[in-house]
């Protein structure tokens, strides 16, 4: 097991509704070790590929996206979100929904902050439905920008998102991919 | 002039409305060698002070608390903003009028992740009217902790936040303090 599926054992709560949280170290509280842990693993899994820019969404990837950058020293953009945006306003915009909130956001970069041609590692704390990231894959390609690699911190592999980003021939790298989760009995197994 | 209003001189723009847009290195866009020196900075005009916890806001304060808590390794918490948010559910709760987007928010941080005798330093990117820094004083007091200083990346020294804050008694401390700003003209006088 490693470090980031020992964390969630000993600190992750399951709720009713295949809902993990893990608050306290990475979506409220943050726990810098594991957050160092992460940006590392995540330099190491893609240490082959070269990168020009890093693409996360608020608010939690924030933290994820800064430590990794700490280490690549490339420019990092954050997507915002809104319940309304247009494009009109010098944006490219995508659409997300989000299953914690129950409503339709847009997701939106403003133009000057991706370019054609870029080399772009997407990262994210979680990945369920892969809502989110296929608006930021969206949004980099309306740029014409290349999606080099996703990084994720916890993947549910019980949800789609994962299978299709792998079946769509992304290279997508989870550290932690939660197989099926327990929440009678408060038990969590994770992918091999 | 310090590194960081140099970097506003070269790359902020100026709006009507007396709004200063930073978005391309703090606010949207992350230029890490900033907010690396930011954290460094902040670290260093603290460096005569305990401190149990960095406190800041979603979404851009969590580049420069993460940043900043690398030299720290205690833990961040980053307080969540909704337009509605009760405190039965386990939370301190608190309310700021954001000025950005004309709207009262909700300020919150879950109970677990504050606690009594904390001594909490609060971050933030931007300090002007106060409100985001006010609501999360007040939350840091509803936990019974203590707040030991205030570390402001970009301070609008001609709104009134900075000034309530130093009267009431608070350490305040911000890089690069705006005294004056002219939208015509684009140009930007830092206090000395």
């Amino acid at each position: 097991m490693n470090f980031l599926e020992t964390k969630i054992l000993s600190d992750g709560i399951i709720k009713q509704g295949d809902i993990l949280k893990i608050d306290n170290f990475l979506n409220h509280q943050i726990d810098i070790r594991i957050i160092r842990q992460i940006a590392q693993e995540l330099k190491q899994r893609f240490h082959d590929v070269a990168v020009d820019k890093i693409l996360t969404i608020e608010a939690s990837g924030i933290a994820i996206a800064t430590m990794l950058d700490h280490l690549y020293d490339v420019p990092v953009v954050f997507a915002k979100k809104s319940e309304t945006a247009n494009s009109t306003d010098n944006k490219f915009v995508s659409q997300a929904y989000s299953f914690t909130h129950k409503q339709l956001n847009s997701v939106f970069v403003s133009k000057p902050y991706l370019n054609p041609s870029e080399r772009v590692l997407i990262v994210d704390d979680f990945l369920a439905d892969g809502q989110a990231v296929h608006a930021l894959i969206d949004i980099v390609h309306q740029a014409g920008g290349e999606v080099v690699g996703i990084g994720i911190a916890v993947e549910k592999g019980q949800q789609k998102g994962g299978r299709l980003l792998r079946e769509e021939g992304y290279r997508l790298e989870s550290i932690a991919i939660i197989e099926e989760m327990d929440w009678e009995k408060q038990t969590i197994r994770f992918r091999e």
